[in-house]
């Protein structure tokens, strides 16, 4: 990362939607991906923010995002229903699946919406938080087409799930609480800064091409290129059995086979609990209240300044960011200067 | 583990049920009860097995657990439904929610029953293996009432967590897939385990009273007593996250506060999915034996034999214990016959 300065999110926004109006997307469909971008870079999770953004109209230029594709419903019940994405943009299919999972657990108490030919989704936690901000329990599951299987089965020295994240959220009278976590012990985006920044991966997180542990990310991207551990350190079978899961929903349950090499990036599975026929709507919120406030009320240990609940230090970064713009370093900058040269947009004021 | 010698699995089924109607079960629920126990025996789950059947008939005799409770569903709806347990024995109404988890997911193609008022279900992945043998996908959360509150936040020196496992199953043409873990680095009975043969914890599993990291499992002992890690050694915040979702779902879904301080062991919620309307019943089931297939094809990494899909050893124990025995250590042995002789059971031949 070079040295930069931070921007307007609004200009951000403006500068995003102009250039993938200009690769081909529609208006509105634009403005969804930029706001989806511009929002996880104000929460502090750049590696899934504005970054992205050339990196989709470079996509969408290349045939492999397809602006303005339909997203249609294969096939629904009243709790369930198979979208085909068409491989239009991740963010606004992903929008488009919580709206259904949004109608169908509040009709029927419970939905789950899976995907199939879906693109990059982006911060998975964005469509749980929405699912939280609907009154609903959310959690979401992403699996990833088999080109990006680098990581192990626990034990294994061949890569066979992606790093499949999973999320969920819940609604308090506060911001939600928000997890989006891998199920591997880091991710690609973190190996890759690791590397570039000379420094080691933590111990147990990466494999080299021989299945031997290493602290070196350069063993990671070889050739020949490694592979990257399940969460757990020496309980790895957990993040391995997590990462399964993952796979399980994000991807077979709308019909997609690990072992294929098929066209899409992530497949979204979304799962939406309505608690009012369980615990009830409001008592639930009032329960998430008190969870807030009894495991926050855990001291600190040493070493740790305060014990937070998953979400709460982005919402953080978010208030923080708002004031005082997104950061972005140099390259990123030139990169969507670059762009907007190119496809003869104006970059905004 | 003093030393010990193998018993007939159906010779511990009946001592077992002869124990728990002594101490007033009903034959059925007595039946069902010693049946899950030596099944967790034979799948190589000890800790959840038949050393747990005098725990139990004790509990019965103290009236924690109360035989012959009637199992009373609160609130339902075609997808959901609070079970309120009345404190009888968890295996027979942790079965009862499998049963009814299933019919509701087979008419409305997802179902989420929770429960209140619930006893200690022993093998959690014992219920999401049923859902599983019915065609189902099975997720299952189990959470603790405060008094297991041994697990740390993120960055915590007070337990505000229990080790709150989760588990899933699915189907396939062979063996169910099945995953059970707790979402905590350790669970309290393999400290004590380790404690007694005077062995350390692993490193990153366990903090003193002062919340500072020890492998002594003396240390989480006390007194003053210690706290348990979270999942994930240096990205704990995702075990910590999962062991949340395990108290949101297990517990507050049903109505449960985590502060306050209720008379129930755990809280079991379980999700069950119908693959039928999403990929289709049939289709389902073939991508997960190529699922296994897959995952399974990854050469194994130096210093691991192969690679197999969670649950698989346990069946496989469970294959040769059907022919060897369960194994039992003098002290339980010792134990069950005590209790025989107490409660005026013959053990039998």
């Amino acid at each position: 990362m070079t040295a930069g300065r931070a921007f307007d999110p609004a200009r951000l926004r403006q500068l995003g939607t102009r250039l993938l109006v200009a690769v081909g997307a529609p208006e509105d469909e634009a403005q969804i991906v930029a706001e989806e971008l511009v929002e996880a870079s104000l929460m502090g999770l750049d590696s899934h923010g504005v970054i992205r953004l050339v990196q989709y109209a470079n996509d969408a230029r290349a045939g492999k995002i397809r602006p303005g594709a339909p997203v249609a419903i294969v096939r629904q019940t009243p709790t369930t229903a198979v979208v085909d994405c068409g491989l239009n943009f991740g963010p606004v299919t992903a929008r488009r699946m919580v709206a259904i999972a949004t109608e169908k657990a509040r009709a029927a108490g419970l939905a789950c919406v899976v995907s199939q030919n879906g693109q990059h989704v982006s911060r998975l936690g964005s469509y749980t938080q929405k699912l939280a901000e609907g009154g609903l329990v959310g959690l979401a599951f992403a699996n990833s087409s088999r080109h990006g299987h680098w990581v192990v089965p626990w034990g294994g020295r061949d890569g066979r799930l992606a790093t499949n994240p999973l999320s969920w959220a819940v609604p308090t009278h506060g911001d939600p609480i928000v997890m989006d976590m891998s199920t591997s012990m880091i991710s690609e985006g973190k190996l890759r800064v690791l590397r570039n920044q000379g420094r080691p991966a933590p111990v147990d997180a990466i494999q080299d091409a021989d299945g031997n542990a290493t602290t070196d990310p350069n063993q990671f991207y070889g050739p020949p290129r490694g592979t990257i551990r399940p969460l757990g350190g020496p309980v790895g079978y957990k993040g391995f059995g997590l990462g399964l899961l993952v796979e399980i929903m994000g991807g077979c349950l709308a019909g997609n086979r690990t072992s294929d090499d098929l066209p899409y990036v992530n497949g979204l599975c979304l799962l939406a609990i309505d608690p009012g026929p369980l615990a009830g709507g409001p008592s639930f919120v009032g329960l998430m209240d008190d969870l807030v406030a009894y495991v926050g009320s855990s001291r600190p240990a040493p070493g740790s300044s305060e014990v937070v609940l998953p979400g709460a230090l982005d919402f953080r970064t978010r208030q923080q960011r708002l004031q005082t713009g997104v950061p972005l370093d140099d390259e990123t900058w030139g990169q969507l200067q670059e762009a907007a040269r190119q496809l003869g947009v104006a970059v905004p004021d």
